[in-house]
């Protein structure tokens, strides 16, 4: 038995994940862990999803409510999609079998703010949580948990869940205890007192979870690896948009708007947010600080080089690679970087307070700076909004990026009017594509819209968008946004009927 | 010489409000106080008019960019509107000769977050502040001020700008004076500390705000009453929605998710509005407490009955009888009420901290709970976004409202799709209109649409609501949010057409 399981009541819990997964019944909701594919349970999913199978091929239902942190592995959101075993699915998904069922319509998907969900399921319109299912890296003797390497709503599922089942996974390095900081002092209204963090570096928690042992009904050992993908060199067109930042972030301190160490960056998953990190260690910026939800493998590497002092984020998203080097080197780290939870991670008071800089990807952008993060053509969710809400509308700056096409160029992610808004023109400061960088503050719309069409749209673009404008400052209703709204959309209905956006 | 002003060098400085405006240049950005009419300096904007006037018409340009608190009085925001003189305005405003120049595209509008204007301002991109213009009660001996019936962005005006010009109003009750609560602990970030408000009631600032004597260039004094309206009596449909909203309070107190004093509560400006609070004062809700921009005459009435015990706030905006009565009687409320900088009233930080029940009025929504509060067929400025994005983001529940109607039954406030989006899909919890009330949480876009359709659509529009969702669902490309792009603003288009949403 491993030697992770350091408290003797939980020890006589060990049993197989088959075992484990008995507990779970139909109809429930369940809260498992996981954020960007770190520290989600493996076993457990799997083992949920074969029973899942065996009863649908007995003609009984069997679907679930699932809750995690954000997006998980194949072993949860792919195989229990995949037998059909999610009901409603809340609050990130990024699997390819979870996508398909909810833009099937056979699953309800609730994409949430990630620093919202929590007080939500807190406050009961969920329904009960019958379930928790938590990765964690050990038990210590005193019943308390060690993280895993995301702590996600994990606080949340052990504190509300009737039973507990815990994956004890040997693969995540020992060295992680210590890292993490877990905010007890979260209530619900009216009796919420301000969260005490004016750096990222701030620690107002302790480094374990609390459980209530007598509500532990099942503990399962697994030695699996975080859902890592190989690293992937920056392409040209990520490296362009850092530099457009990098430039931008010279001239606000030229400004005296920002100073030398900047302000805390928040940076979305992705190769993008990788090259802005790699850029930034090439450039002259040294001691920054980031207050975000996840530690990519470019802000170990600027950790690495001291242009990052301190990383706070909410999990880990590593390539294998990167994943195999910190797990051996982890204590090295243990001063400069912080696992919290995601409320607070991602929390608008603190986002507000610390003056982030929230970097974020987009699918599309308007001409007025409105922004869609997870609607494809409108109606097909990608993946969803993730933290970028929660970071964006309370930021000091807010930057939204994306090359300027898609699909080989047959997309346009600069267009007349965004078939989805997950950010407004408000909540948008700063628009950035390989092309160039669009800073919107202070604008009103028809000088943004000029702005966005100069600065950021492709060239193979750029001459419809422009026609479309002057045509809208012609025949709009109104002149204060103008548009044609027979024609608003049209770009993307032609790329439903023609495979481009581009006009015959 | 007005009684009012205390200070011997600021009395030095009185002179005509023709000689003050005399001091503000072409080209400049000027903040100026006001917020719903309220504490709006009507003398010095009057004469700047004037001088406007008399400059084009000789044939000089001479137009300003103009910041205030919010909405104005036609003697600001109508007379420089109508000589032409405003290029810029941010961040609200509500006057006809202004809305029509902006929808003419002849003004530029940022319409922003009011709890953002000041550090944007403070930031720089506006470029310099030359003169701030601020309505006041009186002047004290030592040169502090006593603030008028708003608060707004006064403070950052009174701090920024290079100089500065004082209304005395000695229409506004000498018994405001320790009425306000100006919080001086503001700051840019890295420098930000936590806002240590955890009631509605708590005080952290000061009664008075300061000013740096040198930067005083004119006081003019006047005796001006606020821009008051008559009180109209609530209709029908303002009734209705309050009262539907008052049984979903209960209901939520049943299920344990509010307590008996619910939490504090924000509510817009207008009829609905105050149908609200009359319909609280008939209810057997007591001792609850406000945490808004405005203090209308039903929070005044809510206070006087108990139904409040307090109510905090930005600025007034009471009918010219309920401003009568609460000039006569300031003194009885002072341990009631609190005005604060727009800042912190409408913080984000404190909004979210005290978990605030956000009502808002809006011009639409749609199937999937998207919201517009201020484009009239997508293209034209109503009026604008005001705190409703500051309060709705960071709600404990954002509550959306709006008769099912408007235009005589021309247009459906329930459609397809909005034709602008200032609140998303995540931000949008509960949506209310006459017909009933849509709750929203924890659902699906799919799930959200039914119960939209059947909960707050009129039911002249409710087939056509359905046949488009039905169509939808069988000809969307994906059905997470099910949509027919060609159709999808074709009910915008129809009334832009015909006059009426309605077909044929």
């Amino acid at each position: 038995m491993s030697s992770r399981i350091h408290h003797s009541g939980l020890r006589s819990k060990v049993m197989s994940a088959e075992e484990a997964a008995a507990f779970i019944r139909p109809g429930t909701t369940v809260g498992m862990s996981g954020f960007t594919g770190s520290g989600s349970p493996t076993a457990v999913p799997l083992a949920l999803a074969e029973r899942i199978r065996a009863a649908h091929d007995r003609g009984e239902e069997f679907r679930i409510n699932l809750h995690t942190g954000a997006s998980t592995s194949p072993e949860m959101d792919g195989a229990l999609a995949e037998v059909d075993g999610v009901a409603l699915r809340a609050p990130f998904q990024s699997d390819p079998a979870m996508r398909a069922k909810i833009n099937a319509g056979e699953i309800d998907y609730v994409d949430t703010h990630l620093s919202h969900l929590a007080q939500t399921v807190w406050n009961g319109f969920y329904g009960p949580m019958h379930t928790a299912v938590v990765e964690i890296s050990a038990i210590r003797e005193d019943g308390t948990l060690v993280p895993s390497s995301s702590v996600g709503n994990n606080k949340t599922w052990l504190d509300l869940a009737e039973q507990v089942i815990l994956e004890v996974n040997s693969w995540q390095s020992a060295d992680l205890e210590g890292l993490h900081d877990v905010y007890y002092g979260t209530a619900l209204p009216p009796s919420r007192k301000p969260v005490m963090i004016t750096a990222p570096s701030d620690r107002i928690g302790q480094p374990y979870f609390e459980v209530d042992p007598a509500k532990v009904v099942a503990v399962v050992e697994t030695h699996a690896p975080d859902r890592n993908s190989p690293f992937k060199p920056a392409d040209d067109d990520s490296i362009a948009i850092a530099q457009h930042l990098i430039e931008f972030f010279e001239h606000e301190v030229a400004q005296g708007r920002y100073d030398e160490r900047l302000l805390p960056l928040q940076s979305g998953v992705g190769n993008i947010a990788n090259a802005v990190m790699a850029e930034l260690v090439k450039s002259r910026f040294k001691g920054l600080t980031a207050y975000t939800e996840v530690v990519q493998d470019g802000m170990l590497d600027a950790l690495d080089s001291g242009t990052l002092a301190t990383a706070s984020a909410t999990a880990f998203s590593l390539s294998t690679e990167a994943a195999e080097r910190f797990n051996d080197t982890v204590a090295a780290y243990r001063d400069k970087l912080i696992l919290r939870t995601q409320e607070i991670s991602n929390h608008p008071e603190v986002v507000r307070r610390l003056g982030i800089l929230a970097m974020n990807g987009m699918l599309e952008a308007d001409l007025y700076g409105n922004v869609n993060s997870t609607h494809l053509m409108g109606t097909k969710m990608m993946n969803g909004l993730g933290g970028s809400g929660d970071f964006a509308r309370n930021a000091f700056t807010s930057f939204f990026l994306t090359p300027s096409t898609a699909k080989n160029g047959d997309i346009s992610c600069i267009v007349p009017m965004v078939s989805h808004v997950d950010h407004t023109e408000h909540d948008v400061h700063v628009v950035v594509t390989e092309q160039g960088l669009a800073d919107l503050r202070g604008l009103s719309p028809r000088q943004r819209a000029r702005l966005i069409i100069e600065k950021c749209a492709h060239p193979d673009y750029r001459p419809a968008l422009e026609d479309y404008y002057e045509r809208a400052l012609k025949g709009s209703d109104g002149l204060h946004t103008p548009h044609l709204l027979g024609e608003a959309l049209s770009w993307h209905q032609r790329f439903l009927d023609t495979g481009s956006m581009k006009q015959g």
